[in-house]
């Protein structure tokens, strides 16, 4: 245990490096197992060290959440960014200044209006785009299904509009409701089966479709298979959180990312202990309220990162927490008294990290690190 | 509407002058009428020129949920700041440097062993605190209990160590939770009357209590008789929400922040508009659940900030928002094109404004200023 844990401001936003680092060599190992290039979705760190180690250990590229990623990113040396949000035609003139001064930024579509748009933007400044079509593998959210007559359409469009098709790509964000290996395997497969059949139908109609891109966190770590696929796409996997364990792709003890808290009261009578990890540390995910096991705000640990068995964050408020047993029978005022430490493992690594302006990053020494973390869009 | 809605960057946090500057006369007069000072609690807006227009409404001193707030408005030269979280030891030296540098700082407390930390610290640097008990006047969350033979015990060791002990604060937060002007005005008695009768127990003893500082937006609005009280706190007011809405404290038209977001894609059959207003912009703040009527993830209006009937946001993913309406018939492809931008209004004011590193704020006239929002700890 690190020393300055006892003397560090607190809320703050522990990375365990170690930990960081298994969990990138572990994706990198699939990745490569796979026979598929690992393109790391940064929108879970939004953080130069993080994504440095994730490139160090054979990323080839990033996705990211918003342009400002791209443009943070970018200017930090990283070239081969791909904007994995549905691109609103407002934002079309900051992902051309991006491509203009250099970045190999690709941006992503799933409406023919959306495509329409795109063509319209390069033909009004005689200038090009490298566009992936998003595919709706899982009926999940966005993109386009792989047997719609919109597809071709759009894959068209963009083709004969004078915009470079990149290829097809999917999220199957459903696989975060799932918690066995069956059907995480049947879901990774489902992925990739949808994107493939996506792809081949763009190529069934003449049209270039060389990359197909799939990916989540849980699926990407279940995929026996990635026949057809050329890049897989992962985030939370660098860090992992109390949802991903849940769905059984990580134990606690592979969780990168807690938040260090202080007790600062007590209800006694109540077996309250109220610490300084509110919701603005925490965030608001309650992202395990819907899953087999609720952890409520998060898992309560040791310094030493050691889960304390039944002891829960509860509930919270802005600047407070309320952790309590499941059983009573602890007199939480003489066992955690005011001024004792805590680490909290939180729901989702995404959420929780985004509450904070820089990670203090813990090296397997003790030392420990400022890394700054971008915001905003 | 102000034209400048069609071309800022999205999303953004909004803010409608108008409202606000109605929202803050209000609750001054409501102040001023009951003939107590008014504090404001500026974690919602974590705003200078918020702030400085609370404080040129009438409101003496600002309350605070982070030392960093703390330092952040003293440095913009507002000296009489209350942190309004129980003070961790490790964060003394935090609050002595402020008040060595000339901030009239004012910290708080709940426990023996938290008032003899305070009065170990002062010894030791040979300096003093200005320091409230914090009263536990709805079984909520923090404090000690006006008929807590702790109570006095507490005043007692501030006191007789050399502690400067100004008074009793109370936050009934418990009041979030009811809906009626009636629930809303007993709670509200109810906050008066314990911290009332932790100051008079504390007298009793012999011992100073001249302040006695009560509040919450919900109380704040339904007190009718504040007596024995000398300041009230309340923060959400500034901007009002869907939770405050779910109270009976406001309209909807009296919502004072929303968020600015771009259609980005739809599925039709399911009726969805997918809009770029993920909980990344949101928060993931559901504050509205546990109430009568839940919003969703915020209430869809047009541009000029008019809610459609029928549509919320009901879903979120970190850069996606799912809005659709309660009853099928619309065709949300053709009723919200691509490109359409739409204004939400959020569950939690706080929560969500936490979300952004500045606001837009919308003069009457249509002009757009960006004013900076501090963030961390």
């Amino acid at each position: 245990m690190s020393p300055m844990l006892e003397t560090l401001n607190t809320p703050a936003a522990l990375i365990d490096i170690a930990r960081m680092q298994s969990n990138i060599t572990r994706m990198q190992l699939q990745a490569d197992q796979l026979g598929v290039r690992l393109r790391p979705h940064v929108k879970t760190s939004k953080c130069l060290q993080v994504v440095q180690a994730q490139i160090a250990a054979g990323a080839a590229g990033i996705a990211v959440s918003t342009l400002k990623e791209a443009e943070t990113f970018f200017k930090e040396g990283i070239s081969d960014i791909l904007y994995a949000v549905a691109i609103a035609p407002s934002k079309l003139s900051k992902a051309w200044a991006l491509r203009s001064a250099g970045c190999s930024l690709k941006i992503i579509i799933d409406s023919l209006v959306g495509a329409q748009a795109i063509v319209e933007f390069a033909r009004s400044r005689d200038c090009s785009f490298d566009v992936y079509i998003e595919i709706d593998s899982d009926h999940h959210r966005s993109g386009v299904r792989s047997d719609a007559p919109a597809l071709v359409e759009i894959a068209s469009a963009l083709h004969h509009g004078g915009i470079a098709l990149l290829g097809v790509m999917t999220h199957a964000g459903e696989s975060y409701k799932l918690n066995t290996p069956e059907a995480l395997r049947a879901i990774a497969e489902v992925e990739r089966r949808e994107c493939v059949a996506a792809a081949e139908a763009i190529r069934a109609a003449g049209l270039p479709c060389p990359e197909v891109s799939v990916g989540s966190t849980p699926t990407a770590l279940n995929a026996v298979d990635l026949n057809g696929v050329t890049e897989l796409r992962a985030g939370v996997y660098v860090f992992f959180d109390l949802v991903m364990h849940n769905t059984g792709v990580c134990t606690l003890s592979e969780l990168a990312l807690s938040v260090l808290t202080t007790v600062i009261g007590h209800q006694r009578e109540k077996g309250w202990i109220i610490t300084d990890s509110g919701w603005m540390a925490m965030s608001r995910d309650r992202g395990t309220q819907s899953q087999t096991k609720d952890f409520g705000y998060g898992v309560v640990c040791t310094l030493e990162d050691e889960p304390v068995e039944g002891l829960l964050l509860r509930s919270a408020n802005q600047e407070h927490g309320i952790a309590s047993f499941d059983l009573p029978g602890i007199d939480v005022v003489s066992e955690y008294p005011i001024g004792t430490r805590l680490r909290i493992l939180p729901n989702h690594a995404c959420a929780t990290g985004a509450q904070f302006p820089n990670y203090d990053a813990v090296h397997r020494d003790g030392s420990i690190e400022q890394w700054a973390r971008l915001y905003g869009w």
